[in-house]
């Protein structure tokens, strides 16, 4: 085999009894499956279509299967083919410099004494799932089912702080909305953290049918001591879901009340600028009928009109002033 | 064992025949379960990691459960784990000085012979419903399954108040929208009040399939003549549900409704407002036409023409005045 | 028994046969169920505890039911306890002189030889039913299932006038709304619709699921030719549901079509006012150009700039007017 | 029998081997019974209580049944009494002259050997319906389940051009809506078609359940070779459905681009407004500067000020108006 | 046989093994039937009715089938009909020059020997599948349902551009909306593209209970290992329509904030609007006032009157101007 399909083997260790038995090449898999009390447990990372055929043949995948693990871009799902699985789900990682959720894709083979992991896109390597495994050889014992929940737990896990930073956006869009500066950015923010939510709710939702399914198989390879694991991944899977769900629902509250105050915001801008241009428009008027050029117009020539002009029109103007106050208007 | 593990255990006794025995030890326990007809009901308050796994010890709980009861910060759910019973509920609190809703949690591990609560965060201490349950021995006499019920109803009752609470200050929020005077407190309160109903629901909802699994599940020590203590819970769950759906509902309207008076006063508002500012405008103009220095302007210089010109205006902004009180403008 | 008891019951009678038999005291029913062939219909109105633990004792029901029925206060249900019935249903009646609903409970007890129904707060008294129910001995002799129908059926159709009370509110909402005189009491009123089509859905929709557990139910007392009756009631709170659910879609759409309404006007009224503005303000400029006080401004000393002026402005104004019409702004 | 009860008799005619055997008078169908491989279609139209009385009679008809069939304002439904159906559906015709729906009632009683429709309000007569059967005598012969497949599938056909008229109706409204002149009226309209909309539904949609009953109804009458035939009347159904809901959909959407499309105008009309208000009140204020009464002003007196004030307003006007125009506002 | 009906057959081809074996003509299949381990093939584009009957006749096909295949416009559905099922699908292609979906229709007719495609309007022909099926004997061996197979995986597949493209057209609406020039148009679109999302929809969804059901079927010619494949295509399908509702959810969140920009702008130009006339009308204002005629007007004699009134105007409005800039109205 060519050293490019090598590199996407990113471990492949054969476990006796929990504990790890050795390293392995991708070819002398069928020759370390003769041995009993034994299962494989082999790591992939983008592996080209060649490697793919390779494994496929050594454990007898299924066609369609193996094509879904190549092409990848599938929905998180879980097929039955003979008595094997093939489980494909959704990893996700926040990029914490330029902050936004980068997803990849994980695919699981798992037979009764084999589980195959298939990564594509961003996700973090399941070595550190491997090595805790590995730590607790009673558990790891129970065999491939244990493997598969701990990488289904690792990624399920992967969820919580995106969620967190998105509770977190949510909440400094609230604080925005309710600092009452109306910007485009609120509003094309809040769209945006909308998008993420349906990204994550999609990447999510389906885990729990998944872990549904994978209970009610009737599968040898699943012991029912497995079961629990499998239920908790399936409980963490909907409080993700539950969790998306009120953020989705906080989020078209927000714009709705953003809408809202910007309503009340223009109902309070309008009183303002009707209460002001009334106190102006007064002596306006007052000093443009005074500015008529009739010859006989007596006012203009008493002695103290103008004054009392003057003083009359501030004393309009400070009772509009008072009425406008009083009415909420100014 | 250390005093700081034993300052978690609230109480830690036996009952026979619904009576209570004697106060046990927690290292004891072993001991008084070799007594048959008894059970042992313990209160722990946000108990040590050790203290945890000398109780799971003593009554072979599951390390999954352990975990959650230790970690807390767990949806409310129902697991069963060989022939014991994990539950996990959210309990609440109004915090009265600060209207707001305080959330704990509650675990019990439940098994044929014993009961185990372990509270985390905002709750009351489960003593009073220890006491009343002591008072009744002919039903405590039915067992573990029994004491659970009355801490589960005791939990659920807990948010008939916090509903009842919620829905004042829906009603309060109601008298300051229909009053039309608009405030950005109102949008954030009536915001906040929805976040407050979506808790609510998140910690309420998943009872009803708690209570559910509870009846539908096989176990002997819930015995047919507790199924309709948990029914009664069940009962309590859905109605608090109902409630705080009806509230929500309620709620989306007041959002509606507010925005739609803000509109109509919007409207209102324009409309006095271009009713005066055509009143005030007319006169500036004719005094404009009037203030005019051509040389030949003959009404300038007859006698009249002022009176009569003011007159002239005066007849016109009356005429404006009914028409727009006419049409409603003013 | 003290003569507060005795009050509480409205009726307390023993069928035979489908006709009734005599009269009894409450004390004396356990005398006459020794007769076989016997069925007793009691009807009391919110009695006391002690009244409720007579009959309890009489008839062997349930402690969680008495204390329901004791409180009140229960969202409608059915709860099946040993060989006993217990049934929540809630009244409503319309308030005529005051425009409103006035809801009630009725709590139903039933068993193979007894029908038990108390009543609380607004609801019509059951004598008229009993009375149908009397002149059709060949339905009565099917037992308290028939009367249990009855009743329920007496109940739910209560809820048609209300429905259609609300219907002809809506209708009135609706001329309101397309009469274009926005009011801030409509959508008041539009909100209280809402709240009184969510009480009226809360109290008949669970009617829905307790009626489909009645033909579950496999008990002696009802007989598969009751069925349909319960089937009849069945598709009356169905309709009924149906009907409120209507309403509710219409009462948010006319909401909307409020809102959208004054949005129009308000941009007609800006509309108006805009072009009228500018009809005002073009004159008012023109004078108050030919109204500066410069030496040299030759227009002033011609002899018919004023008249020129004042046509050119009255044709600039007729034109502005004009296109405003056709532009639809004025 | 009085004529008032044979005028409501639209016909009532015995099939033998899927052919019309003779036309019978109604009080001679138990008599035609008698004949084996016979089965007896009746059609009546708004009946008296005495005819159906006597037509419960010679068929051994449900009470319910009866009581529903006279009373007519039943939601669609299916019930089964004994070994006879009782089948209610909703009608439903254009009426062209004034374009609205006008709604009526069949109901439908099925036995192993007869057929009763009972006609209430608008619809079509069944003569076609039946002209239409006795052309296929073949499927004819099947008996009274392939009658009502046919009657109820001209039924359900019904609804496929009264879907299209609102269609139509919903093409419309939105080229009012987007040709951006904002009526009332096009609200008015948006809000009747919905409520149409929902008239149909409710009409329509009970019948998949109906239709989905009938399946699985074990009922010698309904034989396998049959079940297609209502799988088809379903089918049509569910299509009815999913138009009306999304045409509800386009509804709801149509009617917030309505409101869209008000605020947009609303936004351009204000931006408009504010940019003429500033061209023409810029002269005005310069106007009024150089109209002010000062002894000392000495832009009066020179000689050129007067051309260079207008020109120097003109270009002011000239640049606000350029400015305006490439910010969109006019 | 005519030649129109011969041009209406696209294909007719018998397979042994999954082999080509041989072109056979319409009719001669009753012939080429009797011999074993064979199947056919059949692909016809808008046959005349005489070519369908003609169809019906040679596999016995159901009477109800051929005329929903005859008068197409069928909802997308699945029924099986004796030992034969009948599928409709809607086909769906991209008209590049005119940007915009064509809807077209495939019905299949399928027995454990014979496949019969028939297309209506806008769809590809099936000749490629036929042509990569062809490649792989080894999978069409399997008889027709992996011909069923292939060719409703590549009707669902021409799906996928679609909604690619409907995702673009989201993106540059999302682009125009956030630009903040807001146009008639892009509400128009954004409509439009709602239409044209619920049509999709309504062709995909029901394609999710056509897998289910077919895979649930209990059909000897459709093989426990062929059922992976229809697994596979209800995975697309299912993932078509998630695709399809979060594009609705966005666009639907879209149309929120576009209206909400709107309002934002609103209020922002009403906010510049009042700013700016308060700055123009002070001067105005001022102007007038000593515009007046009044003999006594001790400031008009002064010397320097003129000047100070003008700094102190101008001082005014740059104060108002700072202000209104402060506070975010200019």
């Amino acid at each position: 085999m060519g050293s490019l399909i090598v590199s996407a083997v990113v471990n492949c260790i054969a476990y006796a009894d929990g504990l790890r038995d050795k390293n392995l090449e991708i070819g002398t898999i069928s020759e370390a499956l003769k041995q009993p009390d034994r299962f494989i447990w082999i790591g992939l990372h983008e592996p080209s279509e060649e490697l793919l055929r390779h494994v496929q043949k050594e454990f007898g995948l299924h066609d369609l299967a193996i094509e879904d693990a190549h092409r990848a871009h599938q929905r998180p799902k879980i097929e039955m083919y003979g008595d094997s699985l093939f489980i494909v789900l959704r990893t996700a990682q926040l990029n914490n410099q330029q902050p936004r959720i980068e997803f990849g894709e994980t695919h699981f083979f798992v037979g009764s004494r084999y589980i195959v992991s298939v990564r594509h896109g961003s996700s973090l390597a399941y070595t550190d799932v491997r090595a805790r495994c590995e730590t607790k050889p009673q558990l790891l014992r129970k065999g491939p089912a244990f493997a598969l929940y701990a990488l289904m737990d690792s990624i399920v896990d992967q969820y919580f702080p995106i969620v967190d930073a998105l509770e977190l956006e949510l909440q400094a869009l609230e604080e925005k909305i309710f600092s009452e500066t109306f910007s485009h950015d609120t509003t094309a923010q809040i769209y945006e953290l909308k998008r993420q939510l349906l990204e994550v709710k999609r990447a999510v939702s389906p885990l729990i049918d998944i872990c549904n399914r994978l209970m009610r198989f009737d599968l040898d390879f699943i012991a029912v001591d497995t079961q629990p694991y499998f239920r908790d991944v399936y409980g963490h899977a909907i409080r993700i879901n539950e969790m998306v769900d009120i953020l989705r629902e906080l989020l078209t509250t927000a714009l709705e009340a953003n809408f809202s105050l910007v309503s009340i915001s223009q109902n309070e801008v309008t009183k303002k600028f009707a209460g002001w241009a009334a106190i102006i428009a007064l002596p306006t008027m007052i000093a443009g009928i005074y500015g008529m050029n009739f010859q006989w117009m007596p006012e203009l020539s008493w002695h103290y009109s103008y004054p009392l002009i003057l003083i009359l029109t501030i004393v309009l103007c400070i009772f509009l002033y008072m009425r406008f106050k009083r009415s909420g208007w100014l």
